[in-house]
């Protein structure tokens, strides 16, 4: 049976931007009560309270999705009611903590960060709207791994570590709400996983073009105003992506390169060239953060991550309910995540084209890590720098090989087949990016090794009934984007 | 007496932006009706249509701009109605006329072109939202020289010409619209100046940054998706700015630079940094565009303009209803022609700071014909072209020096003042930037002399009563752009 669902009018951000009138949903009509969850684990109560804003505030009228009629619409959360802030760390401890604001800190790179800060003695706040959850309801798509909700991963989290994660529910891009989260919390760094974060989402259609753009740098926007306002010394790190340089037939810096031309030279941004809106969001959110430090005098690190691959950290591990979300689709899952559960299924590997594209990778171990130096390492005042992070290249070929090769030690004999390159962009090319500045910092990489292709292939066979096969081929072409809304049909 | 305007409502992709609900206005409340404008003109009548978007689409609320007490918001357009298409010079004339659309085809650039086209015997369309009208009146602004509705500007244009300019009067952030206008004028080029265009003011408050990007980001896109759906051969010819390069400290290329590093070379994208939100949008738009030209491959031109000066073109000059506008406020206006206004009313030339900052600069007369070379010589499919539209390079200082010279011919005295500079830029840099490719395609450049200079204060000196003195300094500052929303005071 095939469900279709509608996403003409799914997104608020997008829906405004076409002109499309949202209508306004009623408080009663909101399914989810947000407001404060209880639950109890074992005779223990954790009460968790979510912060962010009043129920009578019309601006918060689009942070949470149900349902009318057919469409997925955003509607008010009237129900959340403001709470007394979380103790945090800081006094629990006796000592003062860093706090660190999360934003995006349910998604992939955003939870295990969090915890990862949280383990490490940080007060860390984890600001989300669920979008992420949103987009995989709306696309008939889930994580291979079973994740549990942002409440109760929190209340796991404090049983298993007794931290506390400050929790505010809400979209950056309402800046009231934004200016809530930043005055209550008090952030020293804001880490800015907050963006929708997929190419092929970003080329599904106009309306998610616009979306992912609007959100992205809109979003972005509001942090810059919310620390020049409310937090002048607040460190922004912000997640761009090694996406953004492109492939340059020359090697990549750092975010910026000295050029001599016609008997001058001067220190210039890196030349960008975005191949998707997507990666043109990130883009857009670096030049506009540049400018900020240097007319406002606000300090930003611009970490430009490669492919994150891996799925348990160090803190995941903990608990079942802590682990981490695996995307495998078409659309939110990236290449050795993807190739390992088509191994573990007994799909072909899809390799894109002729295979030989070439990008950064690194382990989400080295990720949560990366994180906590540029945490510990804030950059000037008025400084706007930029890290390449991630630790190894490899081609998509050579991913293709190393899954086959670790496939083979598990006795799963694993295939490989081109499909049509859905994107536009070089298959064969030159490709040498630098990655020193945070090995500099004290970054030591965790090099893809056969240990963790093993674990990735275990948790892939480990829940591979979940796996959804109509799932697993690319669904979004970079050619065949249309301003006619794509619906989705999800087999089941 | 003050007049104090309220304008945290006043923009819908704004309102939209921050979350704040913008309620929707009844139909019937709209002052205006825009539907079809009738008049009779030395016993003629001219019939203008207004094309675009039914009455009863609920996208299309947020075209105009009426009263709910004391704020200003959009509402919808709901008198307006389908009208059979005007005929087109394409059949009157029994040749094919190239036919161009204008965005902001109301503004200073898009007018003058606009009328410069339909001389040159194109069939042209102008789209406009009149949010510049708008802003005007948010801010109590006003032109100094008295120009008329662009009904009556199109009325006097046909009586005047025998030409007809077909008319969309919407916002391109509205797809529907955009779509509609697309579909039934079938543009062959689409020049696009409907964009807020004014540095200061995507400087003044959050809400008004936000609005730049959005408005200038999403209407770019839109216009993208629109020539890749309905009119995939349709040449995009888009006005950038010199700005987007920053002040470099080498020479400046038209759009990209071939870079030798590490013994590898490679031609990218020239580095760009803007300086202001509103410069980040059309580096954003350029970086948009050439991804949708490689990846769909439709043919663009962006048009890296520098500031334009004067206020007569040969089409403008041919009655009094059909003259430009001009700027002098610290908001809108651009450098000379705000000096040529402060020298009529006996104000001190207002020199930011040093005076040392060297831009690009040429005569509204050469806009309109690089116009005409753009729509000329399209692109081919799937290049991304630019070319950087000035004719000569001016320092401020030396601007003041040339309007005091031309000012003591008229027996005007002439003073200048360093002011604070309000913008965060370079007050003494080196400034080389490259301008061949539009000479190379037949651009004869009306370099700046001595007639212009008294033409353009004759100008000055004729409307001078309608002067506001308090409008002469600059009003807004980078350093201090707030979260708060700036409400503007305006002394009558």
């Amino acid at each position: 049976m095939a469900l279709l669902l509608p996403v003409s009018n799914m997104l608020c951000s997008s829906s405004i931007a076409t002109g499309a009138a949202a209508a306004p949903v009623p408080a009663a009509a909101v399914g989810a009560n947000l407001g404060a969850f209880r639950s109890t684990h074992r005779g223990r109560r954790a009460d968790l309270s979510l912060r962010g804003f009043g129920a009578s505030d019309s601006r918060a009228q689009r942070c949470f999705p149900t349902r009318s009629k057919s469409n997925l619409i955003w509607s008010a959360s009237a129900s959340v009611k403001e709470a007394a802030p979380v103790a945090g760390t800081r006094s629990d401890e006796g000592g003062k903590k860093k706090k660190v604001m999360i934003i995006g800190g349910d998604g992939y790179c955003g939870w295990a960060s969090a915890l990862h800060l949280s383990k490490q003695g940080f007060e860390v706040a984890v600001v989300d709207n669920m979008c992420r959850r949103l987009f995989d309801e709306q696309l008939g798509l889930q994580t291979l791994t079973p994740i549990v909700s942002l409440s109760k991963r929190v209340k796991r989290w404090k049983d298993v570590s007794g931290k506390e994660l400050a929790v505010y529910v809400g979209d950056i891009c309402d800046f009231e709400f934004l200016e809530h989260a930043f005055k209550t919390f008090e952030p020293e760094a804001v880490v800015h996983f907050g963006e929708q974060r997929s190419a092929p989402y970003s080329m599904m259609d106009r309306s998610r073009a616009v979306f992912t753009q609007h959100n992205n740098v809109i979003g972005t926007m509001n942090v810059m105003f919310a620390i020049k306002e409310f937090a002048p010394d607040c460190h922004l790190v912000k997640l761009g992506t090694m996406g953004e340089y492109g492939t340059p037939n020359i090697d990549i810096e750092e975010g910026f390169i000295t050029i001599t031309h016609n008997g001058r030279t001067d220190t210039l941004p890196y030349p960008k060239q975005g191949a998707s809106f997507y990666h043109l969001s990130k883009v857009h959110d670096s030049n506009n953060i540049a400018f900020a430090c240097k007319a406002w005098g606000i300090r930003a690190t611009d970490l430009n991550q490669g492919v994150v691959y891996g799925v348990h950290t160090d803190e995941t591990s903990l608990h079942e309910e802590l682990i981490n979300r695996l995307d495998y689709d078409g659309v939110f899952g990236t290449a050795l995540n993807r190739f390992c559960v088509q191994a573990a299924v007994g799909h072909p590997l899809t390799v894109y084209g002729k295979g030989g594209q070439t990008r950064g990778y690194l382990d989400i171990r080295d990720t949560v890590r990366c994180i906590e130096i540029a945490c510990n390492n804030p950059a000037n005042p008025g400084e706007f720098r930029v890290f390449n992070q991630f630790t190894e290249q490899f081609s998509v070929n050579d991913l293709a090989r190393l899954v086959t090769k670790a496939g083979e030690k598990l006795g799963i004999e694993v295939q490989t087949k081109s499909v049509p390159n859905p994107r536009v962009e070089a298959e064969e090319h030159y490709y040498n990016a630098k990655h020193t500045k945070l090995v500099e910092l004290g970054l030591q990489p965790h090099y893809l090794g056969d240990a963790l292709l093993d674990s990735l292939l275990n948790v892939a066979v480990q829940y591979k009934d979940r796996v959804d096969m109509d799932q697993i081929l690319p669904a979004v072409s970079w050619k065949k984007i249309s301003a006619v809304p794509k619906t989705v049909i999800k087999a089941e």
